[in-house]
């Protein structure tokens, strides 16, 4: 592989990627899957299994062997980690309050305990932890398309609107944490962490979940120094390269970090980098600005184009079609269920739990990197790549139809719900 | 090489080179020279010689050839050839007018000539290109710094001023051109493409300008087509990501074409793309701070990195020095006697002559990318990595230095020449 060919493929990728997204957004389905398209029609997936042609003629990119493009697509996760930890403020998650935090908790852990179950049942010789990765890559949302329908609809601005929203944040962070602690205890990640593997040679479950506290721990200790030095530089030198530049030095080294010393994935250290870093100095937008164009204009449509290029329909039996369908079934409903269902406790009425519910079915990039996690850990088979973008499809497409329809003939702003109302639920007040 | 030690590089690289770049700021040099000397301690050059330290011990980046480091070196030159030719407005040049143009064309040929001059003095046994190449190296004008003093002085609105920005933006053109005809006719892109060692298998010089010039109106022609897309969509919607990503995607393809086709380097692909991208549609400007911040964030550190840690000082031999010495004090020396001279020739006063002169001194980035080029297509050896780092470093260093001398007690801004003083050159009224 010469390094001016991967130029090209870095042109193809963007071109089609581009236009695709571009033709999905007109019918309201998210860019992302533009870029996971355009791996599928530049990769080999097609080209082998409808007209048989073999890797290595006439397809642009053959396989993502490719060192450049692997680099590339690994560096597209970190960045778009980092901008979701980035975009993640803990003081808006405080101010969200106990009614969003216990629609997310649970919208976490029915989608989870709902995954388990449909891993024993269809693959019950796979093991405990391959069903909990099942349950892991259900639980994060992917908000962005609701957002951009309830804008549409004028109801972002209402308590529906700021329950999904904030809930939605606060399940990426439970999600990274579940993440964390099912890769750290199935051992798929003590392999790169010869820390982890000296202390815990046994892989016991309890110095795993200790050395994920220590993990915590160092990256909010040390981050509460890295953020107050940008503090200091911020002030001295405003809106100066040096602080995305070093931020994005500190999103490396935490990456590194997590998977190197503490055994937790590198995603998970991007992520907290970025928690860590928006919610202590002032500039967090600024750089988050920077690093998001970063991300979207090169990184992020490699590694989802590199999703693309890796699906194989080879092997697709009955079997594998049918638990498609119940995954993608049981990863809508339960969100539904958790969501609404939590909703409904806490006093809101029918068609508002409703909204909430729906409003958090949609899945994307946070779905998809933590299917890409457990493959490359062995806890799951290369086959989950095609259904984890169905779902992400499939979802996509059904938030906004059903959104639409329980806003029908909805004029009025909702009211928020009395005290009375949500009586029956702790809650913190928000203002 | 394991993709999560990348990141560990990566950040070192982002770190260290950010800090050095600021405190090498405060003493005037360019931040550029920061990731190099960061590559020249995190690489090999400093621990072997010095410390005598084998590589793959405790030295953290051992070598440029782990090819993730590669592919980001790779696309942070097309980055930064991509935005120089983007920041080139021909609108500008044209306003600019002939006295521009003639300071830029002798600031050009003078270094050319003498680059070959002392060429075929040192390097007798090189052969013709390898003299070339010398000169090719020596020609484009850096203007970052110049224009910084300028500023601080309050003359970057002078006569002065002005000449030297639009000097600088031509003589990258003609430097562009210069190298294509040289790695056009050296034969050291023909490896490169098959399509020009088809059609030219004797290498003979007239096929090889027939084709650069079929470049030339290939990359006008179809850019001009591409604009005109360009200008729709962004009229249609204005400031989305579509078009910087689109952008980038055409610049990849114009680098691929131009080396796979046409056999002109990727680099002259990139920079035209720029060039044509930023005179046909009025979202260059929003198009080019998108690709500068990837390039900056990331992509040019990278490189700049890269040409530290491929940097050795082992086989310096008293010939080499001596050689080092001729070729910056020559590089220097001509800028200020081709552009300075010109400048008197068209009725500046001595000392803005000297002024103009001494402002076109700097090199940079152009000057390491073209020395890059002649290092892989073997027109020059490894050791004139060392020597344009040497340029880069003294130049940058005597410009402001210079400059300083040259405004010091000039409290006036600087009359426009008279019409008289011009007369005896033909130029074009500028406005």
């Amino acid at each position: 592989m010469d390094a001016i060919d991967f130029l090209l493929q870095l042109s193809l990728i963007l071109f089609t990627g581009k236009i695709l997204g571009i033709l999905l957004r007109r019918i309201g389905l998210p860019q992302v899957l533009g870029y996971i398209l355009a791996g599928i029609f530049l990769g080999p997936a097609i080209w082998e299994m409808i007209f048989d042609i073999p890797a290595g003629s006439i397809v642009p990119i053959t396989a993502m062997d490719n060192p450049y493009l692997k680099a590339f697509a690994e560096v597209g996760v970190i960045f778009v980690m980092f901008t979701a930890g980035l975009e993640t403020n803990l003081k808006d998650i405080r101010s969200a309050g106990m009614q969003s935090f216990l629609i997310a908790l649970l919208g976490v852990l029915i989608p989870l305990g709902a995954g388990i179950g449909i891993g024993a049942l269809f693959l019950p010789e796979s093991g405990f932890f391959t069903w909990l990765f099942i349950g892991v890559i259900m639980t994060a949302t992917s908000v962005g398309i609701t957002v951009e329908v309830l804008r549409e609809l004028g109801k972002l601005q209402t308590r529906v609107g700021t329950i999904i929203l904030s809930a939605a944040i606060i399940d990426d962070v439970l999600g990274i944490i579940v993440l964390a602690i099912a890769l750290s205890l199935s051992g798929a990640n003590s392999s790169t962490s010869a820390v982890l593997s000296a202390i815990n040679p046994n892989n016991e479950a309890w110095i795993s979940i200790i050395w994920i506290l220590a993990f915590f721990v160092f990256a909010v200790g040390v981050g509460f120094g890295i953020s107050k030095l940008f503090k200091y530089i911020e002030k001295k030198t405003p809106h100066t390269r040096r602080i995305p530049i070093l931020s994005i030095a500190v999103c490396f080294a935490y990456a590194y970090i997590a998977e190197k010393v503490f055994g937790v994935a590198d995603i998970t250290g991007a992520f907290i980098a970025g928690v860590v870093l928006s919610t202590r100095h002032d500039s967090a937008e600024y750089t988050d600005r920077k690093v998001t164009i970063n991300s979207y204009t090169v990184f992020a449509p490699i590694f989802f184009a590199s999703i693309g290029i890796k699906i194989t329909f080879a092997g697709l039996s009955l079997d594998v079609l049918w638990f498609a369908l119940a995954f993608v079934a049981v990863a809508i409903a339960t969100k539904i269920i958790g969501c609404g269902g939590m909703a409904k406790a806490m006093g809101f009425k029918w068609k508002d739990s409703a909204r909430v519910g729906v409003g958090m079915i949609a899945r994307g990039e946070v779905a998809l990197i933590v299917m890409e996690k457990g493959i490359a850990g062995g806890l799951i088979g290369a086959q989950y790549r095609a259904i984890v973008v169905m779902l992400v499809l499939v979802s996509s497409l059904l938030a906004p139809i059903l959104l639409k329809i329980l806003y029908r003939n909805d004029k009025t702003e909702h009211p928020l719900p009395t005290k009375e109302q949500l009586d029956g639920v702790q809650y913190e007040q928000t203002n």
